[in-house]
């Protein structure tokens, strides 16, 4: 993995995920916001597009993620994240097992693998995931979760890895902070970020409600 | 490509495309049934799995056509293809473009085209393909077509590629014979093979339409 790569992932605070339908702009503007508001990564979930528009979709963003220092990650999809030159692709325990990702995608690639129990986050390393997803930490209406693991399951999950750790589902920048202090790395968010009135000022927020953690840890 | 894919493209006069909500039978028996009963191509189609499980499907499915003078396609997904070593991909014009498809599963995969218009039979070649489909022939409920383009279609884009082609959408036993004498290579069948009560019987009696019109024409 380029040295770049590598540093964006031990170092990422902020994680958005890109939605089509949870956008109050066009997509293309709400990721740029996202961009100028500091988020770390962008991964691209569209689930019902057709692959032709979900390539050039990933194209479009290649090249806007390319003016930030930040990641592109595509969501399920390899074959996508190898032809758009993506920075990595994120898989689900449902989706194409991280090693068969790792086939497709080369050893360049970020692979990042959802997990839901300690047993997950203990074997995602041997699996060849790059990093972990930790969740749902609460309820959501983006994936229709009723209800999450809360912050003792981010401190399992956390705990069981060395891999960064990306703790997701319902989190806000009223609650992200007790997030980080559970032990996740970073935290992400769909609905709080690209869905927000304005996403570069969410952004923002986030990041100030992190800050606020990282001096009071301090 | 390998000189048995080759051959079998050549040959090939029926195409099977599997898809489990259209099967009255337990998917993988339906699959066994239609290779008994002489299809050269499998193609297995189905949208709505998850992606682990559909590789999982893909890669029993490569065992059991191993043991046929027959291919297995995969739709949509080159990814998949890939991974389950299947002897090609089929993709539609709102996917992945062929070319692009192409660059994931290397020279010796076959990848197949959808094309709707003489234009897009014309171009298939040049982009990579190595057959194209050719339809919807018929009004078929399998892919929500109220009509087709008829024979005349069928003639017209054959005529227009020097590439297999399949004729596709609404084929039966009965108007199979037809759609031959307009100038198909192979046609396709999803709800009349997968879906009869016999896909064994149903197979043969494809055949059997076929070869009367191959007599006829000889």
């Amino acid at each position: 993995m380029s040295s770049q790569r590598k540093d964006i992932l031990r170092r990422m605070r902020l994680y958005a995920v890109l939605t089509e339908k949870h956008c109050r702009r066009a997509w293309f503007e709400a990721a740029g916001m996202l961009l100028k508001g500091g988020v770390d990564v962008i991964q691209l979930r569209e689930k019902e597009l057709a692959d032709g528009e979900l390539l050039a979709r990933a194209r479009a963003l290649r090249r806007l993620v390319d003016r930030f220092p930040a990641l592109l990650i595509i969501n399920d999809r390899p074959d996508i994240a190898f032809l758009s030159r993506a920075d990595g692709v994120h898989v689900g325990q449902d989706d194409l097992p991280p090693e068969e990702a790792r086939r497709l995608v080369g050893p360049d690639v970020i692979v990042g693998l959802s997990t839901h129990a300690p047993e997950q986050a203990r074997e995602a390393e041997s699996r060849g995931a790059d990093y972990v997803g930790v969740g749902p930490v609460f309820a959501t209406a983006t994936k229709g979760y009723a209800a999450g693991g809360g912050r003792e399951m981010v401190a399992r999950l956390c705990a069981a890895t060395c891999l960064p750790t990306v703790a997701i589902g319902g989190i806000t920048v009223e609650n992200c902070r007790g997030v980080a202090q559970a032990g996740a790395q970073a935290v992400a968010a769909c609905a709080a970020l690209c869905g927000a009135e304005n996403p570069c000022e969410a952004a923002r927020a986030f990041r100030e409600a992190f800050e606020a953690h990282d001096e009071r840890d301090a």
